[in-house]
């Protein structure tokens, strides 16, 4: 049986879920989303990804039409219907039907529901390699749908034999397209980027988990930090926490140990499951 | 009547041309146009548009599936359909849609047809008044999709009675989200910037316009050479040549006197017609 997705003020199949061409994100890659998890049929960090969705749509100008309860229930009632256990809900809002191709019209808003594959400890055990790349987002601090030069890279990431691109400006890092960017120092400090990125919910919470354990400092992080770097890891909603080998030329640490990121792991995972015991059934 | 719309392999009815939301320019703004003008139902400098449109999907790894005398048939169906006797034709081509909306797929072709203001005499002698930005656009010679800030500078060129933006890096002008810039020097001279920006056909004509009677030059123009400017304008397809009264707190030579683009203006046009005389009825 087909998917249904919300569309405005429709649930529809899936293969009617369609906008018109006028729509700003394909006349003008115009739009913004946020994307959280769906675990047992539970939205992971709800409250956090609609805040931030509230914001992203505040900042890019694009009014959300619906309240924040009646955005909770419709996407409760996309649960129900499609029954996908394990998967992740994306919330997309774009600058709509535009008379001229160009000004800003009412939004469209698209909820659907995406089979995806979260990092599992044999994920965790594999690792990535990642490439780094030229490239600073605009708006960084807002969730966009401008991805335009992390699908046009995907060719070269697969051409490298690496898993995803690393953004950097000068050698400083900020993230990679979907994730964002930790190093563990020699001296056992964990340090990520704080400027000109997306600050995801995971970069939050593991943030707010290693801050008993470790000192953590936002900061800039240069590529010459990490070669000396003792670990590497990103985070994303889908990627929890996510050992890197390899940069570029640059193997960091001893493959296979990952003791600060490993423990996070476990750490997120425990969060997660906590916080997913609070929501009623 | 409704106008006619080409996607993919059918003219529909304007109304009915839509994408599904897992088109790649609905998830990650992932796609290419090109857009020129249609007079006395014939096209302008077709040929120029459609070298850049296959350049603009090349190098952004989108696969024309339409051979470029299919293109050109397609073209003059859609415009005898319309009979939009001055209008614009805009060919749009996304990353398709995506199983995972991450990865490229066949890609989606719409070809639409738009009435479209064209610069005429009063527009010309109006001119107009531009705001500078801190911008540039990822893979400037590609003309694509994304204008995120552009249109997201809409309410502050407003608020500050312009009538567009001109982006620069650190002082060194590049261009307008949709149009080329040039100045005319005190000594006569015609500069426009040449790297990161997207070569606009209609700047191309007025280069070789001008070479017969300026010395013309392709290099970075500084915020401060606009301030020594004796005129300053901006090409594009609908915009032609327009002259540019004001950057910023900034007024460019002396109002009204700029010999150097109406001149141009006028060479623009002649051109355009003996080029349209040349397309059989």
């Amino acid at each position: 049986m087909s998917k249904w997705i919300y569309l405005n003020n429709q649930f529809l199949p899936e293969e009617k879920a369609c906008l018109h061409v006028s729509d700003l994100s394909i006349q003008r890659g115009y739009g913004i989303f946020d994307f959280f998890k769906i675990i047992d049929n539970k939205p992971a960090f709800l409250e956090d990804h609609l805040n931030r969705f509230y914001q992203s749509a505040k900042q890019m100008q694009l009014p959300v039409l619906k309240k924040r309860e009646e955005l909770v229930s419709i996407i409760y009632t996309l649960v129900e219907k499609n029954d996908l256990s394990h998967s992740g809900i994306r919330i997309t809002l774009t600058g709509g039907y535009s008379s001229d191709n160009y000004t800003l019209a009412e939004p469209n808003l698209i909820l659907s529901q995406h089979l995806f594959p979260f990092t599992t400890k044999e994920i965790f055990e594999k690792g990535i390699k990642l490439i780094t790349y030229t490239h600073q987002r605009q708006l960084p601090q807002v969730k966009s749908i401008d991805y335009a030069m992390a699908i046009w890279l995907q060719s070269l990431i697969k051409e490298k034999g690496a898993d995803d691109v690393l953004y950097h400006t000068n050698e400083v890092i900020t993230e990679c397209p979907r994730a964002n960017f930790f190093i563990v120092t020699k001296d056992g400090k964990l340090i990520t980027p704080v400027n000109n990125i997306l600050k995801g919910i995971t970069r939050m919470k593991v943030l707010e988990l290693a801050a008993s354990n470790h000192k953590v400092e936002e900061q800039p992080i240069t590529i010459d930090d990490i070669k000396n770097a003792r670990e590497a890891f990103i985070t994303s909603s889908t990627k929890r926490v996510l050992p890197v080998w390899q940069i570029d030329d640059c193997i960091i640490g001893e493959k296979g140990i990952n003791p600060v990121s490993s423990h996070l792991y476990k750490q997120l995972l425990n969060l997660e499951k906590s916080h997913l015991l609070q929501i009623a059934e």
